[in-house]
C-alpha cells in the first residue's frame, strides 16, 4: 500500500536518494487513475493552477519537460499551451508526504488561465465584506 | 451546473463583486462532497500542503480563520494544528476559474507537515538523475 511506502521513507534524508522508477508506481493515483498537480510559477512563486495527471501524463511530462495533464472533461491528454501557445515548461517537481499530490515549478509563457489571466485563482474572497471580487482581465 | 456559473462570471471585473453566499453553493465539491485546498505560506509563498474541505469545513474556516479540513482517513473535521500546535491562520482565500479548487494564503506556525518539515512537498525529483531526494528534517 502506497501510504505505508511513503511512511517508510519519512525519516530518510538527502544522503539516501531513491530511484524515481521505484517511487512513481507508489504514488496514490485515485480511483480514476489520477493525481492532482499544482503548478507554481518558478520565478514569482504565484500558484497558477491545479489540474490532474494520470501515470502516462506524468511520464510524458518528465520526458518532454512540457506540462502534460489529463483533461477530465475531454478524457484526453492536454499538453498545456498546445492550442493557446501559453506553454508551461517543467522546472522542478516534488511529491508530498502521502504521495498523493504533485507540486511543479514551471516556466509559464503567457497566462496560465484560459481566460488570459496569469493565474486561475482570480476569484478573491473578501471574508469581512462576505464578497468575492473577480480580478480584472 | 456550477461550471456554467463560473463561465458566466469570467468577464466580470473588480467593479462587480459577488455575494460570497451565492458563490459558495456553486463550488464544485466532488462526489464525496469535497474540494481540494492548497495552503500557501502568505509570506514566503512556499506551497505547504494540499488537503480537502467539505462545505461545512469551508464555512468553519471562514468563520474562525483557522484552517479546518476534512480528514478523509479519519472521516472527521481536522482543525490544522489542534493536536500539534502547528496552526494555520487563514489570511486570504481565492477560488479558481472552474470553482473546483481553493487557494489559501496562511500564516503557518511550526512545520505544516506531520513529519515536522516546513512543507509536505519534501520529496524532490531529480529528473536528470532519475532519482528522488528526501529533504532532511
Amino acid at each position: 500500500m502506497s501510504r505505508a511506502y511513503f511512511e517508510s521513507i519519512e525519516s530518510y534524508g538527502r544522503s539516501t536518494p531513491l530511484e524515481l522508477e521505484h517511487v512513481i508506481p507508489e504514488l496514490a493515483f485515485n480511483e480514476q487513475g489520477l493525481i492532482p498537480v499544482i503548478a507554481q510559477d518558478a520565478t514569482t512563486k504565484q500558484v497558477l493552477m491545479m489540474a490532474w495527471m494520470n501515470h502516462e501524463a506524468l511520464e510524458k511530462t518528465l520526458e518532454t519537460q512540457r506540462m502534460t495533464y489529463w483533461s477530465r472533461s475531454r478524457q484526453a491528454f492536454w499538453i498545456k499551451g498546445e492550442t493557446s501557445g501559453h506553454t508551461q515548461k517543467l522546472i522542478e517537481m516534488a511529491f508530498d508526504c502521502d504521495g498523493d499530490t504533485l507540486l511543479c515549478q514551471v516556466e509559464q509563457h503567457g497566462g496560465a488561465c484560459h481566460t488570459g489571466r496569469t493565474s486561475c485563482f482570480y476569484l478573491e474572497v473578501d471574508n469581512n465584506a462576505k464578497q468575492v471580487f473577480v480580478q480584472d482581465k
